[in-house]
């Protein structure tokens, strides 16, 4: 818990000592002022977090935490919990979804088993980091100890300071965990104390009579355990997930670093409602890729009070959508650091009619 | 005229044959259902397009079309009209915000002088194509005549042909044209007969004032010339633009060669319009790229009846949203390709449980 603090106190919010100087740069191109729209302000605070007018992405990883969730023996998901299992074998193979799209964006991915049930076999590529096998049931029992949502949370923040000590200085959000969700849509519950039918989803795409069910379970597990709503190491441990707090982690270890992270989608979200409530001012170095199909992200997204990056329909997690948001990200680099002034390119600007 | 009438006989809609089988593919991927939303729907209709289950883009070409209009002198945009020429030369240099952002995803961007008021110098890289010395202040006579607008649609028509010989297969569309939101906010205006005061919008950047005036202009320019809203010749004519007559001819083209065809934004989206009267077909080769900022966008793509790729508060034209929707594109045929199967995973899917 020390190292946990001590990282949380060495967050800063980003300087703003550049914001009139990046306007002015971004003015002075030839195009009509603020025509390229979201580019901009993306450029803008890119080039606030980098503290420089030129700012440059060196490397960029996303990585995919992956855990198993004890709340899936209550049938609340479409899939069987060995998907886990299976899929983090396939993430290793280069098969999935994120694999292609990051492959696409030249985006490395990394792997981390965080809290999958089961022991893997030698796998060149997997990162073990196992804080326990799946969480337990939230309806039996707590999700997890403290000292296991503490390492979990730590796990993702030691693994951003790793890569930035290669270089790395855009990293993305990632997640694997069958029924995770549920914790998820728990997290959403607690904090902004919307009741769970109102936000609750069809995650992988269970019908509604199983939708109903998974309501009642989330209700009965809050009414049990009654998690405050400003502790995040308690909204962990009773209603959590080993993946969500591993995302919670790398999003306080990218702005301890002061590198902007790119939120995937609903269950990464809910891990960057827990870094927000460790510490709000990782808020200026969290960009929300997309906006997920499952509905209780909007309200996630207004409680952080960000608009998301695209909008394509997307309910998949493990990056995917991050990486897709992440490349827009170093777009916007090359607009701010690329694009000819009006002076440069002898162009007529409307205040020389 | 005859050789346009060649051309759009000739077009087909996409070849609906492979329709289960796309989405079987897309199915029997290891993740949950249609998780990857609107990225599967640019596969399915991708792979339509193409004929195949496998399909590959091989070569990328943006046409940025440029032309002047007379209108200008009426005061209706914020930029004077030399801007235009100077804008030609800053693309064929290689400075301007379309430049950048085409580089970055490894688009080629061919600049076509289709319209420009005055000569350029001999420039490498400059497409010459030059129909007239910007088009007549549709205030005072018809924009071109008859025989212009076939050219200039046949000069996208021709260009596109050029480019699928080359093993161009995926076009998007671009302009640059001082005013020209005037006479794209004509064309919408006749052809849903719509009030220009209902969607005309500041372009550049002009103020409440001149965007009263830009709507008078707008009305009197219709009322003059009794524009026939379901023909494109005539709306071409009367108050249409250069570069508009050779975005529609570039849709067309792609159409005719069975490509997929991105439309950039408020102005292509008009070129879209008279592509769509000439021949209703292309709207199956037809990508909107993004949402622009222009108010009277939005009417536009619900009269074509499409929803936009992207939005991100744009409103450049030059190609720049064509751009990054047209790498989506790219993307969503290694989502069809690249991802493995249930089986080929060993992942177990619902259907296994």
């Amino acid at each position: 818990m020390k190292r946990l603090m001590n990282c949380i106190v060495g967050i800063r919010g980003r300087s703003t000592e550049l914001n009139q100087a990046i306007w002015e740069k971004l003015d002075a191109q030839a195009r009509p002022d603020r025509s390229l729209g979201r580019l901009e302000e993306f450029a803008f605070r890119l080039a606030g977090i980098a503290g420089t007018l030129t700012p440059v992405i060196n490397g960029k990883t996303i990585f995919t935490f992956a855990g198993d969730h004890g709340v899936a023996e209550e049938g609340v998901s479409l899939f069987p919990q060995e998907v886990t299992h299976e899929m983090v074998a396939n993430f290793i193979r280069g098969g999935a979804s994120v694999n292609v799209i990051a492959a696409f964006y030249g985006i490395d991915i990394v792997v981390v088993d965080i809290g999958v049930k089961g022991v893997f076999p030698e796998m060149s590529g997997l990162v073990r980091r196992k804080v326990g096998h799946g969480t337990k049931n939230f309806l039996k029992a707590p999700a997890m100890a403290e000292e296991e949502a503490v390492q979990a949370v730590q796990t993702g923040i030691d693994l951003v300071a790793e890569k930035v000590k290669q270089g790395v200085n855009l990293f993305g959000t990632g997640d694997m965990g069958i029924a995770n969700t549920t914790p998820s849509t728990a997290i959403l519950s607690v904090v902004t104390g919307v009741d769970p039918a109102e936000v609750a989803g069809p995650g992988t795409g269970i019908d509604s009579a199983t939708l109903k069910h998974k309501v009642a379970v989330i209700r009965q597990g809050i009414k049990k355990h009654q998690p405050d709503p400003g502790d995040p190491v308690d909204l962990l441990c009773k209603v959590g997930g080993f993946e969500i707090a591993g995302i919670a982690g790398e999003i306080l270890g990218a702005a301890m670093h002061q590198c902007p992270v790119v939120v995937d989608g609903f269950i990464s979200t809910a891990g960057a409602m827990i870094a927000l409530l460790f510490e709000p001012k990782v808020k200026d170095y969290i960009f929300l890729a997309h906006r997920s199909r499952e509905p209780g992200h909007d309200a996630m997204m207004q409680w952080i009070g960000q608009d998301p990056i695209l909008d394509l329909s997307m309910r998949l997690g493990e990056g995917t959508g991050a990486a897709i948001a992440m490349n827009l990200l170093v777009l916007s680099t090359h607009v701010l650091n690329d694009i000819a002034s009006f002076e440069a390119a002898a162009v007529h600007s409307p205040e020389q009619v």
